[in-house]
C-alpha cells in the first residue's frame, strides 16, 4: 500500500517547495490542493479517513501549508476536529516553514549554549517564526525577551505563549530599547524582509553575546554583518548563522517530520512536536 | 507504458476519496482536475485521445466524479461524444459513489433473495442512488416499488427508468403510504441524511420482510434500528445492512471498475456495467 | 533522487496532452499548475530552486505551456529572470506545441530538400507556428517568403525575426499574391483552422514545388488535397505531409526535449534549441 500525503495549502497554488520536500522525503503519492479553508476541507479529510481500513490509516497523512500562518493554524485546528476515535490520520502543520524554521534556529543555538541557562532575545518576536522560537526557547528553560517594535504587541505575544505553556519565563520588550540587548547571550532575529534591527556595531558591542542567528533569507538582514550562508561562522567572537546556514537543518527536520507522519495514524506535528523530533535527529 | 487516469471532477476540488481509491486500484499516474464541465472538458479529453498511439490507448482512461450526480451524467455524455472511431479511451462514471453504492446494495440483497421473485421497495427512490438501485432491481426481474414523498415525483422517476429499460416492472408510490410497505421482502433506503422513513416498530411489523438495507452513513438512519456497521446482521428475523456494512463491497467494485478501464480502450462503465462487473467478482 | 517537472500552464486547467507526454518521457513526479502568470509564478520557481542542493538541481525542471503562445513567452521570460548564478533549473517553452510543431515541420522538409538552397513559402506566417517555422527555415539559409493576409502584418513578423536573428533572408508577402507562390519549392501552411490558402488546382500548378506541408489538424486543411495523415506521400509529383504525418516527429522531439531538461540545470529550450535537438535525433 502506497503512502499518500494530502497537501492542503491555504494559498491559491499549492507550494512547490513543500511538494519537492514531500517527494524527497519519500512520499509515494502526493495529492496537492490549493485554496483550502476550514469551510471546504471537510470532504477532503473524509476522503483520507474513510478510504482505507483502520489498520492501514497510517499510510495516509495530511500536511498543512501556505504563506499565511494564521490561516494554517485555523485549518490545522479544523482538520483535527473532523477526526473521531480511531478514524484519524496524522497531520503536520508548517505554514510558511514556521515550525521547521523555528525548530532549526533553536537547535542551532543549542549546539553552542545550554539553553536553560541562557539569556535569549528574539527580535521580530510577534511574527510566526519569532513567536515559535520564543516559545521553544522558553520551554527549554531560557529567560526569553520577546521584542517587537511596539511593547504592547510583544506583551500580547508573551501572553499568547504563556496561556498555552504557563510555566515559561518570557519578558516583553521594545526592539529599540537598549535594555533589550543588554546581557543577551543569544539573539534570534525573525523579522520581516528588509528590516534591520541591529547595526554591526550595535551587535558586536553587546557584551556576552555568544550566538547570533538571522532568519531572513533576503539581504539586508536583520543583524548587519551576518551573511545568509553563515553556518556557525565566528565573527568578532560571536557564532553567527544566516537563513541558509540554518536551512540544512530545517530541511532535515521537515523531511523527518513527513516520514514520522507515516509511522502511526495519530501524530499531530505542531511546533513542539516538530522541535522534539528535530532534537532526536 | 504507465497507466494514466484522468479524474474529471465536477466539484471545485477533485475528490480525495476517489483519488485514494484510484491509487489503491493500482493507477500509476493520476491527473486530477476539479471544476470540470461539458464546456471546458474537450481539450482534456483530446489530450487523452491524441497522445498515445491507437494500440496504447487502453493505458489511458477517464473517471468522472463529484458530488453532483446530474452534473456528472452530463459530463459523462459529453466526454463520450468527443470520441470518434477507434480514437477513444475507457470511461467510468461514479459521481458521489452513486453507481458503486447502488450496485453494492443490490448485490447485498442478491445474497439472500432471488431478485427475480422479490417484492422490493426503494425508499428515497428519486435520488441518484435510489434511482439506480431501483433500475438494477427491476432489470433483475424484481417487482419494484419506487417511493418518494410525492407520488408524482416517484412516477417521473419510474418513467425515466422505463424510457431506457422498457421491459422492467416498476410501481411508483408515496413513502408514507402504508400500501408501499405491505408485502415488501426487500427494502433499500436511499434517502437524504437525517430523514427517517420507518420507525423500528414499523419496520419489524412488515410481514415477510427479509432484507433491510440502509445506505445513509450518518445517523439517524432511514430505517430505525439498523446500525451503519450492520453487515448481514439478523435483527428480529430481518437481515440488516448499514452503509458501512455495504461499503466493503462498494470499494471492491470501485477498484475492480478502475482496473477494468485499462483492459481495453472502449469500456463505458455506467450503472449497469458497474453492477455486472460487481456480479462477476 | 526523483526527477520533478513543474508544468506551468497559462490556461486555467493544465494541459492533459503535455501531462501525458511528460509521463511518457519518463518524468517521475509531475507538478501541474494551471492559471500561471508572470505575477504569480515567482514562489513556484523559488520552490524549484531552493529545495535541492546545487548539485541536484538538474533533477528539477520547468515546462511552460498553454494555448496562448504570447502568454507562454511572457512567462518563459519571467521564469528565467528569477534565476541567479548557479541557482537555476532547466526550462522548456512549448505553448500550444508551437516550438515542437515548427521544428518537426522544418525537419520534415529537410528530409527532401537542401534548405540552404530552397525557396520557401510559409502561409499563416504571423501565427506562432508559422513565425517559428519561418525563423528556423531562414536560419538554415533558405530564402523565406512569410505570408499573411495583410502584407504589413507579414512585414512586422519578418522584422520581429530579423531583430533577433539579423542575418536571415525573409520577404514579407500577402497570402493571395500570385507572386508569393511563384517558384516556391517548399510550402508550409500554418494558418488557423478552417482557412484554405490554396485549392488543389492552385497547389499542383506551382512549378517546381517539391514539398507541401499542412499543419492544420482539422479539415478543411489550408492546402486542399493534403490529408492530415499524409506522411511523405507523393501526390502529383509533390511530397505531402499533414498534421498527423508530422505529429510522430513532433512527439519524438517533445519527449527528447523533456529528457534533455534533466541532463543539466541550465538548459533553456526555446525555438532554436528545440529544433537543434530535433536535428540530432
Amino acid at each position: 500500500m502506497k503512502t499518500i500525503l494530502l497537501q492542503l495549502d491555504t494559498d491559491p497554488q499549492p507550494s512547490s517547495f513543500d511538494r519537492v520536500v514531500a517527494v524527497d522525503a519519500g512520499v509515494e503519492e502526493l495529492f496537492s490542493y490549493g485554496g483550502i479553508t476550514p469551510e471546504n476541507v471537510e470532504s477532503l479529510v473524509h476522503g483520507a479517513m474513510f478510504t482505507r481500513g483502520p489498520s492501514d490509516l497510517q499510510n495516509t497523512a495530511i500536511f498543512i501549508g501556505g504563506s499565511d500562518v494564521a490561516a494554517g493554524e485555523a485549518l490545522f485546528e479544523k482538520v483535527q476536529s473532523i477526526f473521531f476515535g480511531p478514524m484519524r490520520v496524522s497531520v503536520m502543520m508548517d505554514s510558511n516553514g514556521s515550525n521547521t524554521t523555528a525548530a532549526a534556529a533553536v537547535l542551532a543555538a543549542a549546539k553552542h549554549l545550554t539553553l536553560a541557562e541562557t539569556e535569549a532575545l528574539v527580535l521580530g518576536g510577534t511574527g510566526p517564526v519569532g513567536l515559535r522560537a520564543a516559545q521553544l526557547l522558553a520551554m527549554e528553560g531560557a529567560n526569553v525577551r520577546l521584542a517587537s517594535r511596539a511593547r504592547d504587541r510583544a506583551a500580547a505575544a508573551c501572553e499568547q505563549i504563556t496561556s498555552s505553556v504557563p510555566t515559561v519565563k518570557l519578558t516583553p520588550c521594545a526592539s529599540d530599547d537598549a535594555e533589550a540587548t543588554a546581557g543577551a547571550q543569544l539573539i534570534i532575529a525573525a523579522g520581516a524582509a528588509g528590516v534591520q534591527f541591529l547595526s554591526a556595531e550595535q551587535r558586536t558591542s553587546i557584551e556576552g553575546l555568544k550566538v547570533a542567528i538571522d532568519l531572513n533569507a533576503v539581504p539586508p538582514l536583520g543583524l548587519e554583518g551576518i551573511d545568509v550562508f553563515d553556518k556557525a561562522v565566528e565573527k568578532e567572537g560571536q557564532i553567527c548563522y544566516g537563513a541558509i546556514g540554518v536551512g540544512g537543518t530545517k530541511m532535515k527536520i521537515h523531511k523527518a517530520a513527513i516520514r514520522r507522519l507515516f509511522e502511526a495514524n495519530d501524530q499531530s506535528l505542531d511546533t513542539e512536536a516538530i522541535y522534539r523530533l528535530g532534537q532526536s535527529l
